[in-house]
């Protein structure tokens, strides 16, 4: 089972690694991080540098094609090699997935037309630009299209599949392998739940999060 | 401040991201991976590769110190080069802390002597051998040390020490960034809530997870 995530620079490494740590997981993946050019990849914090393995161009099937956000994608929304790339391997897979702003890169490629899908909660509502329809949950799936929301939901997205693919025991059996019994000292992580001065920040800091 | 994240050949990758995604993030951090040697680090799937920016030995304080864990740490338990470098960088840090089998290095390294501490629940019991004292929680602090449970748990051993550096408010706001509101798609990521026949698996089959 070909899984291929997609790497590009100043993307999130989490939206990467979460799917990554869960996929790589199942019984016979064969997981491959590829970029337009083999090698080091820079993440949005120029704190941690991930590597790409393959070139896409050097791949032209996939099962599942996972594409990553970041706080910027500016450049990926306009990535016609990227887009035509996309639009070449997803009639070959039985997935195709995002995580966080990587669903606007997948609407750029004019792949969620019409289609629901969601996106970190800062952008959701720049999925209509792409013709999909935004949803404001944890995992939205539309026929083979899976979208996540922000960053760290790429691990939910992962257990998602992962249950679709090779059924409830093994994707447990991940989850458990993993530890995922998540205990975040606060309940925070969407906008209806952290408090409203937090939200307010941040909506109003929007380039400290998305435009770093 | 400065943040060490320490890399190694086969660690788990998750156990690095997860924290890196939530303390890179903290106003005024400067976090760098670093390894024996810099340059890129292979983990445990033989699928990712992380990239160590510096050398452990050009760094001799940090504020926060954070070991990731590994399925083989048989290396770096022996590692004495290693040992050294966590107990001469110890006494600068403001916390010192571990993902999943990340503790049983500290351990090997005679940091958690006679402490409570945690890891990933395959191995919480290997901690007598370092004369810690297992506790089986998500996050577990003793005075600044601070360890987490299985991979995953860095994120909430992240959020945990952004709380007390920063205060509830900036990690609130770091756990609605990168949208920590966790929705796995079954309760089973410990062993007291997966279905038995999965726990009895992953303990029958350890060499899977912890040996690969």
């Amino acid at each position: 089972m070909r899984i291929v995530i997609v790497l590009y620079p100043r993307m999130t490494a989490l939206d990467a690694v979460g799917p990554y740590e869960v996929l790589s997981r199942l019984p016979g993946a064969d997981l491959v991080l590829a970029g337009h050019d083999r090698g080091p990849v820079g993440t949005d914090t120029g704190m941690l540098t991930l590597h790409a393995d393959e070139q896409l161009a050097n791949i032209d099937t996939a099962d599942i094609v996972v594409v990553p956000g970041g706080p910027d994608i500016t450049d990926q929304q306009n990535d016609r090699r990227l887009h035509e790339w996309l639009r070449a391997v997803d009639p070959t897979t039985t997935w195709t997935a995002s995580v966080c702003t990587g669903s606007l890169i997948l609407g750029a490629a004019g792949l969620l037309q019409g289609r629901d899908a969601t996106s970190h909660w800062l952008t959701l509502d720049e999925l209509t630009k792409h013709g999909a329809v935004p949803k404001r949950d944890r995992v939205v799936r539309d026929g083979k299209y899976a979208t996540a929301a922000g960053v760290s939901a790429g691990i939910d997205l992962g257990l998602t599949l992962a249950a679709e693919i090779a059924g409830p025991q093994v994707a447990m059996g991940i989850q458990l392998a993993i530890e995922y019994d998540p205990e975040p000292p606060f309940d925070a992580g969407s906008p209806g739940k952290a408090p409203q001065a937090v939200t307010a920040f941040l909506k109003a800091n929007e380039q400290l999060v998305l435009r770093r």
